[in-house]
């Protein structure tokens, strides 16, 4: 087992296990949250492989695969898994299996044309994915059908022992996120920089989430699903500019300002900006992902800039990064859009508002077990 | 931590918490099946050292034990788990100390036969353990008294939180298997090929289980017992010949006839040949590894053939192969039926028919827990 | 991903997931184990870090982090996190902040002095974390006051999912002690031997666990919870002398006696011991980590006598390792006394005797789920 076999089986690990179980808290939504994950993982896998390598050659000859090619896949299927999370409940399998082609199309293409055009490389445009991939989300939960505000309630409470379930999962991400953010890094001292600006950004971000989701409520009781949220944004935030930050206090702020973030979004966003946009995130995408992300660039843009004011390119530089941040947004939104349009069509025969997060719709159950 | 220490835990991993875990799904036996299955890995290891070193020397020295024999240990020790899985829940402690010495000794003696008499190779005699080990715990099976029918029905059906800790179990067996299946290459080059055969059979297989229980259902819901069988019967179908498998199709294709195969034994074999024939198979053993096993060996003659027929040396080639399943199903049989005798002696009490699939019998509980 | 890497991700692993989960089988407290101990780990590695950079270098200048301090800082870390386990569910998260903070700063003391005093080497003062670790813990619950009889047993109790998940985290302590054995060794036949001997220990352990329990009960029943302490007993015994034990048999020993020791400890301890002199130790840290480990300690003494008599400095060798581990012990119960006193001040606001062992007083719960 190679040094490549070894980060790829992270990568595996944080997709199969942690992706999967972190959505798994919603009361009757368990079965389908990590089934489905894996199933969407292991299509989007294949897709992914086929896309990177027909869209990666010109002319197109015979399909070479490589493990790196594995490990660029499982990266990029974990888009899909990410947006998933938007959407989960509200879709069925054949709706699902439509996101998968749609969106990892969009964001193999995105990454091509970020390293072709703005000549970035593959850690800097596969770092994009969380804001890609949480807008793609949103606006895909933005065209389907809204649940019926009676019902959801009792089926969207998270219950005790899936609560832990959904811990097991982000304890996953959130061990092998170092992994994450230094796979795609070709030198070996940016790599140990990744490791450790990471490992620094995700412990600050748990002291964070559990001390500031205390402080916030009126008797210090400590909100759980705002910590497996919080828990994993320092990480996220890093992402970007993991192999460029030398100290590790700008890592630990940033892990502190991104737990801020995360938090400051789940108790806000839901009230000011779901209502008002009329979208319903079921795992809280936008901010576990989104906003971590759009810091994570903001500081990515900003480091660029702080190095190229010595090399005297600065606009230059900086014209490239956003142009290249903007692309993934945009064709983030869009693609999403598209989808969402699709998948909103009657055809899919997708489930009724009415039976929203109901594992009971798409499982064969021994008896009428209420799960819990 | 070399690479061979690393491929060790990841097979520590599958056994301890994958197998330990996927058997879990029962009602009210969770607590037996993650401990008992501990128990029999940590004695079926120390059993299968002792016999590997007794057996592999002649005449017998001073015992010399490596690291690469705890791997092969780990190994052999599998084949305990599995057949463990067919009986689960009629048997108790004692009996399953008598399986784990009887039927390691056969394995390994099995193992010893096919490579002095065959000459086969350590990863080809291996990977007839699932054959094995699936047809070891039918005939033990078969020897058992049936669990009574009434009784049991309510024990027997899954819960929610059990099928998702089976599912965890699932997730790390699907993820640790290209180790599995690498385990005892020693060339690199095939390492590798295993590694990306077994990846591409899994990953069908998956989108093959859950795709194909939905559509086999009138209303298509998903069986999630199917899919816990039929999402690894890639990577125990690719097994044996992952190494010479040149195309990363005839991979895939083997992953989805597996899982074809399982589901439709899943569907077929309780009512048409577990009734007839009076066997009880507690986790659907015969569907996970025995039938995948058997595309597998049939698989890997095949391709053995393919192969002689450029060497002109296609019978004895064939003979070799099929001599050495026969003697894996053979040996199975002969040592399960052994066993099962030996099990169904009253001098164990052994658990009454009425109280199979039950913690009660074996835990100490705080109260009357009644599980969940 | 170099061997450091991979090392230092299977500690997080344990002091994150294992020593989480382990904690989690009270029937209430789920919750609050899993995330606090997070949290603890979160905090205590910073601390640690910046502890040992501090001590290690006179004058102090300017601090270097490197991978191995990560390494280090984890596994001190971990100290709090067994401590934790005796009073877990009696103390608020500002109260669990100050013991890290007293805890580590002793603990780091200790292994200071040691080095320097007794010139011990980072592998051998590390090891003596069970025995500091646990005494700490007592001597903190010492000075709590006592949770009240009535309400708690309920509370206390085990249930059957919890407890699952407590296997879970004794799986994932079980699969990579090995790992923690090993990781300070520098000579790469010593972490041979180390990984060796205790998977040895180990193995015996997990067997002299399920089958003594069963033997000590009258009806032959097995308890989870001795279960879980004696399962891991013989990783912390074979700890302090891991890599100087040269024959299999020695180790396997050790993993029996220490799997005994274990068990009698949880059966007696509570009521002769706990009782009388008034300690309440909620997760059993007295039989899991302290006596295995007060055995780990004198065995190591007098395998270093064995070695010393060749050596005729014999008396010399036996003052200092006895020196050694009676500073650690020693430092464990005056920095736990003074722990103890400082957490039983009014100020902190700690829970009320009859409030111990609930989720509900920590966590904002979506209703009164009762849990389960």
């Amino acid at each position: 087992m190679t040094e490549l076999d070894s980060i790829c089986q992270d990568l595996t690990v944080m997709a199969a296990l942690g992706l999967g179980f972190l959505t798994s808290s919603l009361r009757r939504h368990g079965w389908s949250s990590v089934a489905f994950n894996l199933f969407l993982l292991a299509l989007g896998v294949q897709w992914a492989i086929l896309l990177d390598g027909f869209l990666s050659q010109f002319p197109p000859g015979k399909l070479v695969i490589k493990l790196s090619s594995i490990r660029l896949a499982t990266m990029s299927a974990m888009s899909v898994l990410i947006s998933a999370g938007a959407v989960l409940g509200k879709v069925n399998l054949v709706q699902l299996v439509v996101m998968v082609l749609v969106e990892l199309t969009a964001f193999v293409t995105m990454r091509m044309v970020s390293r072709n055009v703005f000549s970035t490389e593959d850690h800097t445009n596969m770092m994009c994915i969380h804001v890609f991939a949480a807008y793609f989300g949103l606006t895909v939960a933005w065209c389907l059908p809204k649940p019926l505000p009676e019902g959801t309630e009792e089926k969207e409470r998270t219950a005790t022992s899936p609560s832990l379930s959904a811990m097991l999962g982000t304890l996953f991400l959130w061990m092998f996120w170092p992994s994450f953010n230094s796979a795609l890094l070709r030198n070996s001292i940016e790599r140990r920089d990744a490791v450790f600006n990471t490992y620094y950004a995700l412990a600050v971000s748990v002291v964070t989430s559990i001390s500031v989701s205390s402080l916030a409520h009126p008797r210090g009781k400590i909100n759980m699903t705002y910590m497996h949220n919080a828990m994993l944004a320092g990480g996220v935030a890093v992402g970007a500019s993991c192999h460029l930050i030398s100290s590790p206090w700008l890592a630990m702020v940033l892990g502190l300002v991104a737990g801020l973030i995360s938090i400051g979004g789940a108790k806000c966003l839901p009230v000011c900006f779901n209502r008002v946009l009329g979208i319903h995130d079921s795992c809280g995408v936008h901010y576990t992902f989104g906003l971590p992300g759009l810091l994570g660039e903001i500081t990515y843009i900003a480091l660029m800039m702080h190095q190229a004011v010595w090399a005297n390119a600065i606009l230059y530089q900086v014209l490239l990064d956003a142009g290249q941040f903007s692309l993934a947004v945009a064709m983030g939104l869009a693609s999403g859009l598209l989808t969402g349009l699709l998948l909103s069509l009657k055809i899919w025969k997708g489930p009724h508002a009415a039976k929203y997060f109901d594992d009971q719709a798409f499982w064969e159950f021994p008896h009428l077990a209420v799960g819990f």
